[in-house]
């Protein structure tokens, strides 16, 4: 399951509670257009801000929609000892995976993320993707450090920040990261911007935002990519090139929600305070790019 | 109460629960030195490994050993309803004053800091402390950003995360943040090793971790600094450097619990996983340098 497009739904949240009915939608879409996994209860969908209750909740809607379509879940926390908790959550629920980054209040040592990522794996009876996101967790891994986590029982896979954007240097990135682990640990990108480029550099899955909304359109440049047609791939990623723009300038999940919200799959507010909607500007440019995208999304749908 | 010494107890907080015994030892300490206010559940406090029970018990608890003595209390928390429950939590149990840092997992804009601000100040009916503290919350104010919060009711002092070491640049430092907010909103310094040049710079409060656990030598700084005898404050800071070389190398929270453990006021371990106790090596060095200090904490009691 750590190969190919794993798409990481929104989970439409405001001050009124989780809209279940529209996260359902969601998960719909994604099994219609046959994603390789589902990365429920990422960054994008809101983790962060819901308790432990309501992440079970979601997770259970989340395997319940899945029709099969293996379901990963951020596990994710600021203490270990609730890191244990929502872990034992999962594997009930019927979870595949978990996604674990290490967040945190206190800035943590090495041997501090090393040493929580060994008693969770030990743990767990399923897998779990080491979740490297210096944006959110503010934690910086170097490759020691993922070779380390990556020989612990159950690390299946790597969700990266990222590749530079040079095709070579990302190879030579890919290659050196390789080295540092064990084979059968996979190496997913994330930054949507950096897909393609990743899956082209030698990255076998793609944990992606845009593919919780567009999956159809992130599945052909995924399998472009997986074929061996890198520059049928490139191409495509640069049909995405405005909405790539605008996840740098304002963060993927302003936009993706807002863009939801525009393709009436979700009502408005579709955030939790504090974090505010798009603006008013940057929503009208979203507006008019969200055609050309839905069209691409429709082209490249199995059923468009 | 935002003038002077506020001292930040450690809440000593491992697998098995809250040492409730040890913190009340922590404020009764506090309370026969006569510091100025307490900052129960600031960053040393652990407040962000607890849940809403858990600060809401830390709090009656101090409140009710302060005896008299100011209680400010942090209700930072990543979503706003939940700042807003803990901001309820803090009035009824009888804090003074909140503090308050807009801790975060997306990363947030200046708007959405203000807009959190806002509402909470529009909920309250104590003062608020902002807490401007970017190792942990990740976020930088601008000082245009302070003035406009600055500016919001209750809003009350400014704790700030350090100033330049070199004595003229901190004045102009805290003469610019001075300038772009209301007169009656005092500027606290924290970081330790910059209390006094802070304090000498025009700084009214020091937000302190050591005062929470060595409030005589602290109070006398403070003191010192406050009557005009800058050089004097300079020197017995200058005596706690080697305690501020660890702080800045391992995190003053994990120096500070270490200290308490050897000073015999709490057990071991006394921090939440997945934070890790101070390593071998630098606690023994730690036991080494607290010699020297406990003897100056005893010369500076007034009971000494």
């Amino acid at each position: 399951m750590f190969c190919g497009l794993s798409a990481f739904p929104l989970t439409p949240v405001n001050e009124t509670g989780i809209n279940e009915k529209a996260f359902v939608t969601l998960i719909q879409q994604l099994v219609a257009a046959g994603v390789d996994s589902i990365g429920a209860l990422g960054s994008t969908g809101n983790y962060a801000y819901l308790n432990r209750e309501e992440r079970l909740r979601v997770l259970r809607l989340a395997v319940h929609s899945a029709e099969g379509i293996p379901v990963m879940i951020s596990i994710s926390a600021i203490r270990t000892s609730e890191v244990l908790r929502l872990a034992e959550d999962a594997q009930r629920a019927g979870a595949s995976a978990v996604l674990l980054a290490p967040i945190s209040y206190q800035t943590l040592t090495n041997d501090e993320v090393f040493l929580l990522y060994e008693q969770v794996t030990n743990s767990l009876s399923i897998p779990l993707c080491v979740y490297d996101n210096p944006s959110t967790s503010h934690f910086h891994f170097s490759d020691e450090l993922h070779g380390r986590i990556a020989e612990l029982p159950n690390v299946s896979s790597i969700k990266i920040p990222g590749v530079p954007s040079d095709p070579e240097a990302a190879k030579t990135r890919i290659r050196k990261l390789r080295t540092a682990i064990p084979p059968h640990v996979t190496i997913g990108v994330s930054g949507d911007s950096f897909a393609v480029t990743g899956l082209n550099a030698g990255c076998e899955a793609w944990y992606s935002v845009l593919g919780g909304l567009f999956p159809n359109v992130c599945l052909k440049m995924t399998r472009l990519a997986q074929a061996g047609f890198a520059d049928e791939a490139k191409r495509l990623s640069a049909l995405l090139e405005p909405i790539w723009t605008l996840f740098h300038q304002y963060g993927s999940l302003r936009v993706i929600s807002a863009a939801a919200e525009i393709s009436g799959l979700i009502s408005s507010p579709s955030l939790p305070l504090p974090l505010q909607p798009l603006n008013q500007l940057a929503r009208e440019h979203l507006e008019f790019i969200l055609k050309d995208i839905q069209t691409t999304e429709t082209s490249c749908s199995p059923f468009g």
